[in-house]
């Protein structure tokens, strides 16, 4: 077994110069561990961007391939400590070995994902207009432009994500792919498999030659850390996976700078499901198995678990909930990460029940005498309840489930238009009600990144296609994914070459394409080079 | 001639319910014109953005054909009004009517192109990962991803391009183009040409059949009325071109909001330029003669006018810093845009001036006795100078231009790596200076949006591959550009459609691919229909 240090990585150097200090504590017996986690200082978070910055003058120049080279490598050091990365999260944060092993997959694969993208380069969105010298009334000079990496990047990991939202995970892999360096804020819920995580990075620092501020990790359980961190003015950008609260506090500390620089917040989502009524009669059981096992999957912590169900008022609906609670109740719930999330949970829930025009009809409360727990939990409500009582839009983040009544298809089309911005909109319905469901499916397109059809939300597909993000509060920057290939494009920002000598353009913008990528020359897609 | 009605217009509908006036100034004269017009109250601005975003309800289901012949009518309808917009716009800027007659062309084919960019249809990012039923351990479902538009824009008119980036410039038609209904808040230094500008889009809205809310048109010489449009919850991002004060303003008060929205704000720049030696030898005198039209062209009043230059120190660029001083002094000043740019450019001059280590070696002075004016200005400083002084970094909004010495090429490199974000970085070298310039083009690439090699920085060729923006200050989303084909993403937003039944995708996702348009299937740039 690796020997925990409880330090941070400042450029690759164990360091621990602070006094404040914090442990892990783990969620199935409320015990705190025995290693002292230091949170890193001013002066260390200075280092660690300071020395991004000064590997991003190598980095940047770096080759595609070779970048895709060293994701190989992080992800074969992750695979080396497979099973004590799943042995420490486990412990740090009890989800379970099964479904440790399945994210680390994840994980892996998506670092080998992004090098795959490198390969094939036409990422960088090379677009060249030649020139057009007898052009009237003014020449037209020749313009290329591509993408380029924008610089050092922040990522806050996520608690419920200790692998494939964290040290290592997608904002990680996909600001690597970019060419920025990356200095990572870990989780306080987490911190030792962070460390393990910093330590197979280095190591695939090291093996590939990289320059050792091309990574760094800072703990912290304070805000002062993470603070201390966006403020940096040789930092370019922010990703960043948790809660509203914590976003928004980020992302207005970014936006408040004195050079303003964008923040990936995803702050997770209610994500509506609307059950149509030819679904409840052709496969109601079904339906309840599926989805109380997404509402209850890792104990709800999921940014797309489905928090709102919206249903047709009508006995059969009524028959739905019954079963629906019932299946609730019966499943053991699960401990939950941390005390923050506990009790914060409990919070809401009591504020939600407290607020009128909602009926608990199971759970509402901590499952006290083992682990951090909540209770598997049901409300319901109207359609009018809910769009009069904004605590009612609120995330539960757990394994709580919120079903609202709506009178008419038309009424829950209002409803659906009265939500925020969210990560994920589903509908499950049957073949005859499509067209029925058509409006529903535009109201939910509004305000979603992801629609899904007779699905559940969780469960992210790391692909090219995949969109995770959406409006806010769904996350700060509608325009970007966290989740997927185009997540790269968060951490790189277009630039035009006008008339630039040959010798001095990047490869991807050569006539003769030596990289052999996709290029819109004088507006046609193509692979061929250009003569001259 | 068309007859001022000295109103907004509120979807279509003339409206002037306000009781604060103003009126066009005529620069040449510093007289006041007849007409008066009325800031948009706090109730026309509501009922402004609510039309756009009932209009976009429809909009936003528009096939990009429709949209591009909505395009070409609006281009058409300005054309029309070609004579008494150019006659109106030189009266109120006294930007003379050659350079108008050259932006308004400019400004119609910017539509035009939109079209054939919509036409071609590619634009969407239209990615398909379909599905594998078999794969282990999981399925993966069929996830489809495209750009959709995001809803109603606010559009803040620059002053200096009163075609080209005011009310149907280029914000507007990528906006248009991207389906997005859009609020001009015009410039007070030119509502009547606004005026007409709304006229024309009115009518091209209403021979198009489109809502009346895809456009509406506010005055305001007041900050209010651009803090009200910024503040209205239905708004869904803005444009602006103009000062970094008013572009930070406009960013603090959507960063603000209780949702934030993104701003595309392109707010100006000094534009390095870097003379190489032998560029000083070889061709001197052109250089001076491109430099100083450059410089003074529209009165210096342009956001990528070459405001800085840097040159190695040395007797030969002794005499080229003094024969261009007698360039600009010989060149006759222009009229200048209005009061507050003539008065906003003395002070910072002034400013300058004051704060030591720079030597004033022409005007520095407003030209009194006529309209607004301002003297050709030449300054210098040495790289020490500028680098500790950061008065010099400032914007000279008007003809004026800084040179910096600098002793040695590593000098003006790190002088150049002291500057901060900037549209365009330039450098005139020889062809055996290549090697000797890519480090300095290489810091010019880490905080510009256009780099050019041997010409100047005004002139923004509207094509696929331009990019104007850059880092801020230069903007506040370097990762955007608000001239070209590619500024219609900042109006668009990814949604992955996850199993969604073939009736309810949208045709750019459909496997038959009606739209003949280049995606990305399964990792392949491909027009092929995709086999069930």
């Amino acid at each position: 077994m690796t020997t925990l240090t409880g330090k941070n990585s400042i450029a690759g150097n164990w360091s621990a110069e602070g006094t404040q200090t914090f442990t892990s504590v783990d969620p199935r017996t409320r015990q705190p561990g025995k290693v002292q986690f230091h949170n890193a200082t001013a002066s260390e978070i200075d280092r660690a961007v300071s020395a991004a910055a000064e590997a991003f003058r190598q980095t940047r120049h770096y080759p595609a391939s070779r970048l895709a080279d060293f994701l190989d490598t992080a992800a074969a050091e992750i695979e080396k400590l497979r099973d004590e990365l799943i042995e420490m999260a486990d412990y740090e944060t009890a989800l379970g070995s099964t479904r440790l092993t399945g994210e680390l997959t994840r994980t892996t694969n998506q670092l080998k994902a992004f090098g795959n993208l490198l390969r094939e380069g036409s990422y960088v969105e090379a677009i060249i207009d030649t020139a057009l010298p007898d052009r009237q009334p003014l020449p037209r000079p020749d313009i290329r432009r591509m993408l380029i990496p924008i610089g050092p990047v922040a990522v806050f990991s996520a608690s419920n994500f200790p692998f494939a939202f964290a040290t290592a995970g997608g904002d990680t892999a996909s600001a690597f792919a970019a060419g920025c360096p990356v200095i990572v804020k870990g989780h306080p819920g987490h911190p030792a498999t962070t460390e393990l995580f910093t330590a197979a990075l280095n190591n695939a620092i090291n093996i590939s030659g990289f320059p050792a501020g091309f990574f760094s990790m800072v703990q912290g359980d304070s805000v002062e850390v993470g603070q201390t961190l966006v403020k940096h003015p040789l930092l370019e950008a922010v990703g960043f996976t948790g809660s509203l609260r914590g976003g928004r506090a980020i992302y207005d500390t970014a936006a408040q700078r004195p050079r303003p620089i964008p923040v990936y917040a995803e702050m997770g989502s209610i994500n509506p499901v609307v059950i149509m009524p030819g679904s409840v009669e052709a496969r109601g059981d079904a339906l309840i198995d599926a989805l109380a096992a997404s509402a209850t999957l890792g104990a709800g912590q999921y940014c797309t678990n489905p928090g709102l169900v919206l249903m047709l008022d009508s006995p059969d609906t009524d028959k739905f909930i019954q079963r629906y609670t019932e299946a609730m109740t019966a499943r053991e719930p699960q401990v939950m990460l941390n005390a923050a999330i506990e009790s914060g949970l409990a919070r809401t829930v009591e504020q939600t029940v407290r607020s009128g025009g909602v009926d608990l009809l199971a759970g509402g409360e901590t499952v006290t005498g083992g682990g951090f727990c909540y209770a598997h939990t049901v409300m319901k409500a109207d359609s009018a309840a809910f769009r009069s009582n904004p605590q009612l839009h609120h995330e539960h983040f757990g394994p709580v489930t919120l079903f609202v009544t709506c009178a008419s298809l038309d009424d829950m089309r209002l409803t659906l238009e009265s939500i925020e911005g969210q990560l994920t909109g589903t509908i499950h319905g049957e073949d005859d009600e499509i067209e029925d469901a058509r409006p529903l499916l535009q109201a939910l397109t509004e305000r979603v990144g992801r629609l899904i059809w007779n699905g559940v939300p969780t469960g992210v597909e790391v692909s090219h296609a995949q969109q995770h993000g959406g409006p806010y509060p769904a996350t700060t920057a509608p325009w970007s994914t966290s989740v997927g290939m185009m997540a790269i494009k968060r951490f790189m920002r277009p630039v035009a070459y006008q008339n630039i000598p040959p010798a001095l353009l990047p490869d991807a913008l050569k006539n003769e394409n030596p990289l052999n990528i996709l290029r819109i020359v004088n507006s046609e897609y193509t692979r061929e080079p250009i003569k001259p």
